[in-house]
């Protein structure tokens, strides 16, 4: 298996602060995800400057919950190469949005946010979905313990992502259950040295 | 009581398009809803440039799951008097949404789109939160029947609000219920004369 995949997650900045952040982490970077803030304060303009400005994969973080069709279709037509969908939609969103990512030729992303594990078994008909096991900002916890208890819970083939304050120490247990994608925001963002915080984990994944 | 108010949900047509929607209907609605697309489309700008143009209440449909207070405040600072939060969200994301709404002096509206039964039962600790009975639009359903069924399985003492593809002919019994918002969108906004299809809404609200 290739090494984990590193998607930098950037929340709450300007894009002229986005891009700058980004330009020092690219390196080491695989994936640059466009936080759900960067849509809720400057819409789809955050999308195409950031993504004319890079050559990296595009997660557009747009966490559709309804008129999936609309939003999936905005994110595709920019520029995105991955969109999330909330997990807990109704399926006729999410197979909404399987559909659209489908016609693009594209990526999606089931976010697991505070769903119920009922919930999350329905997801198993979207075989061919990222799903990411997301501990929420608003929550403490302990982001190995409820990672290694989703994974035990649910047993999907799918390829996997990980989000929730991913720090360094946490990625050989990533690398040892065969997560595909970490998402890593402020360990990296918020360092002082971008460069050298994103160059570490890169170094730790491979 | 006083007649039922309408919120006119504007969504999925540029910013120049929808104050051109608002104001052709703006002598009969009550509250302005900036829809969840005009916000992933053109983020705040929606926000600060339709506030700026009316005097109406507005209601920023932002649809909060996580970074409550991030959002929250966005909304609160740039104009917003309602903000949205998904039900569907951690308690936690939601006892933030009521703490910054309260910190600002603000009304805060949850969202039941897709939500458990179990879990609507959770948010009756939100006192002082909109509920708002939501039927996807992403789904088929009779609206109808879909809010009497909410409304008898969930005895809510909040005041309650409606969306979903409301028409004309539903608001008979949404009087009847003591409904306090029927969220309206493309029964006005697509309709061929939209201020008139405004003024049929507020007659029947009478």
């Amino acid at each position: 298996m290739d090494s984990v995949k590193i998607q930098l997650a950037v929340d709450r900045v300007t894009i002229e602060e986005a891009i700058h952040i980004i330009a020092q982490a690219k390196e080491s970077i695989d994936i640059i995800e466009i936080g759900t803030s960067l849509f809720k304060d400057y819409g789809l303009k955050a999308l195409i400057d950031i993504d004319s400005t890079f050559d990296h994969l595009i997660l557009a973080d747009i966490k559709t919950i309804d008129e999936a069709e609309y939003e999936f279709r905005q994110m595709f037509e920019n520029g995105a190469d991955i969109a999330t969908v909330m997990g807990a939609s109704a399926l006729e969103t999410i197979r909404i949005c399987q559909k659209t990512a489908k016609k693009y030729q594209k990526a999606y992303m089931i976010d697991t946010l505070e769903m119920s594990a009922e919930k999350i078994t329905t997801l198993k008909e979207f075989e061919d979905a990222i799903i990411c096991i997301h501990l929420p900002k608003d929550k403490s916890g302990d982001l190995q313990v409820f990672i290694k208890d989703f994974m035990t819970e649910h047993q999907f083939k799918n390829k996997l992502a990980v989000a929730g304050g991913v720090q360094l120490k946490d990625i050989s247990l990533f690398k040892r259950l065969g997560i595909e994608i970490v998402v890593i925001g402020s360990s990296i963002t918020k360092s002082n040295d971008i460069a050298a915080s994103a160059r570490n984990f890169k170094e730790r994944m491979k």
